[in-house]
C-alpha cells in the first residue's frame, strides 16, 4: 500500500489568514484510490525550506504531491526546489512553452520573461497538462519516490487531478482500493453520548479506526478500514481476528443511534429535507428571525430546490412579523418575541399566507445583546406547521453569535426531517 | 526572531474531510507577537510518526506547538511521542489529576482509567491549565526548543493561547514584534488588475512581502515587513535601502484602488454597510431571489443589525414576487423574473412595502441548471431603491452554484455600500 505526503507551497499559507484547501481535496481523492496520506505540510516561498521538506518527505514516501510556487513571479520557486532536491537541471520544455503562449494569446496577453519561466522544468519530467490555467504541473522520479508538482489554484488541482494526474499515478502502479471510509452524520446527540452508544460495536482489535467530529452541524460518525491500521496494530503486538465488514459495522452504528442519523451518504441536511419534500411533492415556506435568512438560504443551495422551496421571509422586526406574518400585536407584548406562542404563529401564518404545505419558524436570542436571566442568549424555539396541526420545540444553544445561528438552524431544519421521516 | 513550527494530530486531518483550523489561528497569533512560523506539519495519532515529526522539528525551530492527541482515548498518543522524543518519562501530575477530577465530577461523569491518563505528563512539564475543556497542555524545554502541547478543540486552543500559553512565551523571551502585517480588501477588481495597478509601489529590495488571495468576497491585499524577509533578502545578495513605512506604503496601495477597496481595517462587507447604515439612521430590506436569504443572512450576523434591517423576504418563487413584493405579473412575463425591470420592481416592492429607507434586490441565475443562451446561469440583477430613485446593475458571474451566490450577494452589498459612500 502506497504511503503519500502532501507538500503546500507558499508564505501566504503560514500567515494564518488561509487554509490549504487543496490538500483536503488531495487527501480525500488519494485515500479513493487507497492511497495512505501520513504526513502533510506548509512551507513558505524559500527554496532553502521547501528543498528540506521535499527532501524529508522523499525519504519516507513513495509519492510526494507539492501544490503552488508554479507561477510566473519571483516569489515562485517550487521548479527551482524540486530540482535542486533531486539534483536535475531546469531546462526549457518547448511543449510546455506551446501550452503557455497559446493560453496567453487567447487570453489576449504578452508572453512576458516572467510567463517564460514557467516553461523551465527539471529534465526528464512528465509534464501534466493544465486546462484551467497557465502553468503546466509536472512529474518527476527520484529514488523510490514519484514527485507530481500541482499548482496552487484549487480549480486548477481539481482539474488535474483526473485529466493528467491519475493517469500518471495508475501508470506508476501506486493505486490500488486498500482503504475504505463511511461516514454518517448525526445531530441532537453530543459527541461523548455517541462514543458511549457504539463504543461497543467497534471491536478493538481489527483494522478499524472510529473518528468522531463535532460541529454547530452536528456530530460526524466514520468508520475507517485499512490495511495500514491492521499491519500497524500488528506490529504492536495486537492480535487480529476475523473481522466484520465496514458496512456491517455501519449498520449496527446507525441502528444504535437511529433516528439522531439524518444522513448515510454524505448528504447535508438541507438535501435530505429537500429529498424528503420533492418525493412527498411538499411546499416549503419558512419565517426566520434570529437565523437572519440562513435557513431559506440553505435550503435554496440544493440544485432544484425552487421546486420546493416557494418563499421565505426574515422578520428581523416586530412590525415584519405583524404585517407579513399576522403575529397579532398583543401575542408579540403578551409573551415576547422569543417564545413558543410567537413561533406557532409565525409558522401559521407563513404556511396560511403562502398556501404551502408545510410552514416553518424559528425565533430565538442570537446573541451578543438581548438575553435576560428568564430568556438567555441562545434561547431559539422552532414552529412547524402543517396540515396534522402545529408544534414548537424550544432549543437552548450555546457558542458566539455564528455558532447559534448555525444550530437554530440545523435544529429546525431536523424537525423538519423528523416530520417528514415519521410524522407526516 | 524567533521561528516556529506547527504540528497538527490526528488521523482525521489527514483523510481529507477536516481542515485543520487551529494552525490558522495560531498562525495569526503568533505573527501578531513576532513569531514567525516556518513549517507547518499535520501527522496521524500514530507515535512513531509523531515522534518523527516532532524531532525534526525541534532541530530547526526554537519554538514547536502541537495540537491534538490529547484526549482520554488510545488514540491520543501525543504525550507519550512527545515524552519519548524528548528522554523524559511520563509521570502521573496530581495538579492535573486535580482539575480533571473536579471538570468531570462537576459535569456529573465518573473519573475512569482513560480520563486519568490525561494527568499523566512528560518529567518537568509546564502544567498548562485549559479552562474550556478536561485535558490539560502542557510544556516542555528540549535542548534549544520550546515544545508546547496544546489540545485539538480549537474553542480549548482559543482560550489556552491567552490564558495559559502567552505567560510562558513570554517568560521564556520569545516574543517580539518584528513582523508587521496590513490587509485590505477590495472587490470588483481581479486579482491579476490589482497586481497591475500596484506592482509599481512595492520596492523590490525593501524587507516586504505582498500577498493577493482571490476569493468570491473579493481579493485580500496583504503587506507584510518582517526582519526575516530582510535578512532572507540580504543572504542572496539583494541590496537594501532606507525603506518606507508600511503605513505610508499600504496608503498608496489604498489611493490606487480607490473605490474597489471596501475595507482597511479586517471588516467585513456586511459589517461595512452596516456601519455606514447605522451612521445614517438608515434602515433596509431586502428582497432576494437567487441568493435565497444569504444577504440578509449576513446583514444580520453583525450583532447589533436589528438596528437598521427591517426585514428581508426570499421570493424563489413569482408568486411570492407578486404577492410579496407587488412586482406586476405582466412584468414577468414580458421580461422574465431575471432581468433588469424585475430587480427594479423588487426593490422598489419591498422598499415601498416595508416602509423603509433603502430597498435591495437581487435576481439572478445560479445554476447548475436554469441558463439559455441570452440569459446564461451566472447572470445577475442587482436593484437599489432610495428616496434618491432606483438603480440597476448587470453582473455576470462564473463557477459554481455556492460560488456564483456567494459572488452575487457580495455585489449586491457592494452596491449598497458604493451608494451609502458616495450617492446617498
Amino acid at each position: 500500500m502506497t504511503t503519500a505526503e502532501i507538500i503546500a507551497v507558499g508564505s501566504e499559507l503560514l500567515l494564518g489568514g488561509r487554509v490549504d484547501t487543496n490538500s483536503l481535496f488531495l487527501s480525500e481523492s488519494l485515500a479513493e484510490h487507497g492511497i495512505e496520506v501520513r504526513f502533510k505540510s506548509v512551507v513558505g516561498d524559500d527554496v532553502e525550506d521547501i528543498v528540506a521538506v521535499v527532501t524529508n518527505a522523499t525519504g519516507r514516501a513513495k509519492l510526494v504531491l507539492i501544490t503552488g510556487g508554479l507561477g510566473p513571479t519571483v516569489d515562485d520557486v517550487t521548479r527551482e526546489a524540486v530540482a535542486q532536491a533531486t539534483g536535475k537541471s531546469l531546462r526549457l520544455r518547448p511543449q510546455a512553452l506551446k501550452s503557455i503562449t497559446m493560453r496567453l494569446q487567447s487570453a489576449g496577453r504578452p508572453v512576458t520573461a516572467n510567463q517564460r519561466r514557467q516553461a523551465f522544468l527539471p529534465a526528464g519530467a512528465i509534464l501534466l497538462r493544465n486546462t484551467g490555467g497557465v502553468a503546466p504541473g509536472f512529474a518527476v522520479q527520484w529514488n523510490r519516490c514519484r514527485i507530481v508538482c500541482l499548482p496552487g489554484v484549487s480549480r486548477e488541482v481539481r482539474g488535474m487531478w483526473g485529466e493528467s494526474l491519475l493517469p500518471v499515478l495508475r501508470r506508476d502502479g501506486l493505486l490500488s482500493s486498500a482503504i475504505e471510509t463511511r461516514t454518517i452524520h448525526a445531530f441532537g446527540l453530543l459527541e461523548g453520548e455517541i462514543n458511549d452508544r457504539i463504543s461497543g460495536i467497534l471491536p478493538a482489535t481489527g483494522p478499524f479506526r472510529l473518528g468522531l467530529l463535532a460541529s454547530p452541524l452536528g456530530v460526524s460518525v466514520s468508520l475507517t478500514r485499512s490495511k495500514t491500521i491492521e499491519n500497524r496494530k500488528a506490529q504492536k503486538g495486537v492480535p487480529m481476528q476475523a473481522a466484520p465488514s465496514l458496512d456491517s459495522l455501519m449498520d449496527d452504528v446507525i441502528a444504535e443511534l437511529g433516528q439522531f442519523v439524518f444522513s448515510v451518504d454524505g448528504q447535508t441536511m438541507e438535501e435530505v429535507v429537500g429529498q424528503h419534500l420533492r418525493g412527498r411533492g411538499f411546499t416549503l415556506a419558512v419565517a426566520e428571525s434570529c437565523t437572519g435568512g440562513l435557513i431559506t438560504h440553505r435550503l435554496t443551495q440544493v440544485a432544484g430546490s425552487s421546486a420546493y422551496v416557494d418563499r421565505g421571509v426574515v422578520c428581523y422586526d416586530n412590525r415584519a412579523k405583524i404585517e407579513l406574518l399576522g403575529v397579532s400585536e398583543q401575542f408579540l407584548k403578551k409573551y415576547g418575541a422569543v417564545s413558543a406562542q410567537v413561533a406557532k404563529a409565525m409558522a401559521q401564518g407563513i404556511r396560511t399566507g403562502s398556501k404551502v404545505d408545510v410552514g416553518l419558524s424559528v425565533t430565538g436570542i442570537a446573541g451578543p445583546g438581548g438575553g435576560t436571566a428568564r430568556k438567555p442568549v441562545g434561547l431559539v424555539y422552532v414552529g412547524l406547521a402543517t396540515s396534522k396541526g402545529t408544534s414548537t420545540t424550544a432549543f437552548r444553544f450555546y457558542g458566539k453569535r455564528d455558532a447559534i445561528t448555525l444550530r437554530a438552524s440545523q435544529a429546525a431544519l431536523d424537525v423538519l426531517r423528523r416530520w417528514l421521516r415519521d410524522g407526516s
